[in-house]
């Protein structure tokens, strides 16, 4: 039996309960794979951890949490939108486990709908991240971005991330990501994605969003031009990952995105698999 | 362990393909249920039989293919679309093993989204069908449909039918079903659904359409009205079988409502579990 894949999440309580329908989705389409999660988190209660590692085990993974010490950011600004949680990916390198060579990072809005195996064994060369930069809305922001924070490379989502954890923890020093956390904090549009970009992009080996992190609002009306050959066909068979960015979630009952219903599907498959809640 | 779920398929090589894409979304659905397949045909190519044999023994399906003389039919109309292979369906209970005692016929253009074991457990009382009528276009079709056939009760629609086939097989004559369609084929609207009604529609429980046939077209523009509460989150969380009726498949390329991106992911899906073909 080969080795478990590692996935990285970092959520608050609010966004706990979505990381069951995100690992349902893994699991579904990965058959023949076994999954290690590690939860990153600041004060999430134990009954609410006991519960999902019982949720997570009925579909074969193992739940390993990890409690951040969360005065380590100081004053750092966060939100109900952009909770402290958001930076912990960034933190990934120096906190997890010495055996934990290699994580996929994944938001907790994002879903798997396709095998993530090419990704998870994707070569990186010398890079420590693999990344991919939304297409749209237009390349204008991305020249936006690279000024505002001082950037060569395109502007990365960081909502999906291999990180060689292995080669990060010798080659980073978290104290980065504090610092620049606590002081640059209040000037960021984005502060986690920010401060990916700012301090590790360059580092950052570049992936295809239509693949492994497509925007979900892209099949909408106004997003579609310009997708060229890049339709509902082609996304069934070759989008591994779907991210529902933005402040509208598929969760909410008026989502409107036409990708909304395969997430609507697999929260209730979630239901179906690991029980209600 | 429970005895497996039976279920009963009637294809010619046209559809046989969809069938792995079916009984995909069955399993996954369905976990910790087991399914035997019952496969009706006139002339399927043994390999073709194997190899779906072989597909659905990656799921833990066990398919049992039956060949059913066509000679039985005499000059019943047929044509692409409306093949033999839709009548089969009525046969079941006299050529179906006698240690069968109940199937769920599934059309070949279904998916299933949440577990069928409501269906399949129902109590029939002294009924031998269970079967859905399609809520809409409107009820006046449904009186139409009464007069042509003379019928008392809803036009029912035959793509997903529970049959208690022990009751069936001592109380139904199959000359029956041979001599309706020969006598009367031509005159037939939808040979298949025509003959059920006719003959079995006064043995059939009605159960709803909106949880265990639901036409896709119904999310539709000028179909959605009149629907009342059911919406896509309502359909997601209680609709058990999608019925992808008419001219249009979501197997093509172009097709356009809502629910055939479902399908779509469904197939795609098929070819991780199964292989690709």
């Amino acid at each position: 039996m080969s080795a478990p894949m590692e996935i990285l999440l970092s959520v608050d309580s609010a966004y706990l309960k979505h990381v069951r329908t995100l690992m349902c989705s893994l699991v579904v389409n990965n058959p023949g794979e076994r999954f290690k999660v590690h939860l990153l988190h600041q004060s999430l209660a134990p009954g609410a951890i006991e519960a999902l590692s019982a949720d997570l085990g009925r579909i074969g993974c193992e739940l390993s949490p990890l409690q951040v010490d969360s005065a380590l950011f100081g004053s750092a600004p966060t939100s109900k939108r952009y909770p402290q949680e958001m930076y912990y990916r960034l933190l990934a390198p120096s906190i997890l486990p010495k055996d934990c060579k290699r994580v996929l990072y994944l938001d907790p809005d994002t879903l798997v709908i396709n095998p993530v195996g090419p990704l998870w064994n994707i070569n990186l060369e010398d890079h420590l991240f693999a990344a991919a930069a939304h297409t749209l809305p237009t390349e204008l922001l991305h020249e936006a971005n690279k000024v505002r924070l001082g950037t060569e490379h395109r502007y990365y989502n960081s909502g999906v991330l291999l990180i060689d954890v292995a080669a990060a923890r010798s080659q980073l020093d978290p104290r980065d990501v504090f610092g620049y956390v606590r002081e640059r904090g209040n000037t960021l549009l984005l502060p986690d994605q920010d401060a990916f970009n700012a301090l590790y992009g360059k580092r950052t080996l570049e992936i295809p969003d239509t693949v492994w992190n497509l925007d979900a609002r892209m099949l909408g009306m106004h997003y579609a031009r310009g997708m060229g050959e890049i339709d509902i066909n082609w996304i069934m068979e070759n989008t591994a990952i779907l991210h529902f960015c933005g402040k509208e979630k598929p969760w909410h009952k008026r989502y409107h995105y036409r990708l909304g219903l395969l997430y609507k599907h697999y929260r209730n498959l979630t239901k179906t698999l690991m029980g209600k809640r």
